[in-house]
């Protein structure tokens, strides 16, 4: 356990607009629920953030305001782009994760970390469908569902940052308050279908899914070049 | 199919302060992926909603501003018995269920259902913790994730509200619409413990819950009962 001193562990989520609010809000309800945490949820302009599926989350601090965290934490999203080149909210990501003891993401998330440069010759996970940017970075694709690489914990896709999140409250308050939270967010997962990834969905579905994001991926595979380049000038 | 139509399907979000955010954030990821959807987050005041974990909603429409809806969604929370005993918000609730296909809830959700009167005689799911409160509006408790009794579908506990939404998906826009949006969110669930039920959590991680909510348990049920009376009255 690493959170059981008096002083609150500090936990920032960096959030950005055209985030997917899954990718932030499984892990918040779990970050929250942690005994002797602090969470902060920021932003690169601080205020309201709208991501996906009309939510507009209200609030945000702004990064430049925190002085450090323990653990910091980044989702993926819809926008991962612009957030991937995006000097000042990059630059604020390096500021953080220079003294915190943990660096985390999930779902897209890691491209961030990653054009951030923070996972040169790390292993990470990413969404499936867009995990090939990775080692445009340097970073080591790892297509685990939870991917641990010294003090960097990864998540995939999404619904991953429940199971990410649980393991992460395991590392600091021990399995016991991890398996309380679980039990409190009644975590018994019984999907009504056995099509959560590309190996175990329906081929035709499969094939739905990629043709329907197949020119967003060639865009963001332009959009990391860019940022690519950004990050080794940089 | 039923949302195939050219008139969009109105799903309405009715939230309130103090709900869990993933009562909500989770069921709502899916609904906004739906095809031919027009979704609303509302509230009975409207503007910003403050739930756990420090995530505040902003720019909730306000229920009497929404003339109708296809299907209603109602999650719960920490604040839960406020809103069972609250009469504007349970009078809009009661009026969009009235004209609604589909009436639906999450964890606590199912108690504001029934305060509302609208679970008489009818099987619903509840969180695991707060379940036995059902019976005292006429409700009837089904343990299961996802219940069904006709055009009411009830999920059990915060992440059930994945499955649940799934089911919806399923139910609304066909398999393949629901296991697309699933591969889209990489839910391929793969908890680190088995702890999200009670009869799989360890006995001493049960009890160290159940002791936590003993006295939250309590009050919850006085405030029902008042609800109880209430909606026997009302």
């Amino acid at each position: 356990m690493v959170n059981s001193a008096e002083i609150p562990f500090v936990i920032v989520k960096a959030i950005f607009p055209g985030l997917t609010q899954l990718d932030f809000t499984g892990p918040n309800t779990v970050f929250s629920r942690l005994p002797n945490v602090k969470t902060i949820v920021a932003s690169a302009a601080g205020g309201a953030i709208e991501s996906d599926g009309g939510l507009i989350v209200a609030g945000t601090q702004r990064l430049t305001d925190i002085e450090r965290c323990d653990l910091l934490f980044v989702p993926g999203g819809v926008a991962v782009t612009n957030a991937m080149n995006d000097a000042a909210f990059k630059s604020e990501i390096r500021r953080l994760a220079a003294d915190a003891r943990y660096l985390t993401s999930v779902c897209t998330g890691s491209l961030i970390l990653a054009a951030a440069g923070l996972l040169r010759g790390r292993k990470a996970a990413c969404h499936w469908a867009w995990r090939e940017i990775l080692p445009l970075f340097g970073a080591v694709i790892d297509d685990a569902r939870v991917v641990r690489d010294g003090n960097i914990i990864t998540g995939g896709g999404v619904t991953a940052g429940i199971d990410f999140v649980l393991v992460i409250a395991a590392e600091l308050s021990g399995d016991g308050t991890a398996q309380a939270i679980q039990l409190g967010i009644e975590y018994a997962p019984a999907p009504p279908f056995n099509a959560g990834r590309p190996d175990t969905a329906p081929p035709d579905v499969l094939a739905r899914v990629k043709s329907g994001i197949e020119a967003m991926l060639a865009k963001r595979f332009a959009a990391a070049e860019a940022a690519a380049k950004a990050t080794a000038s940089g």
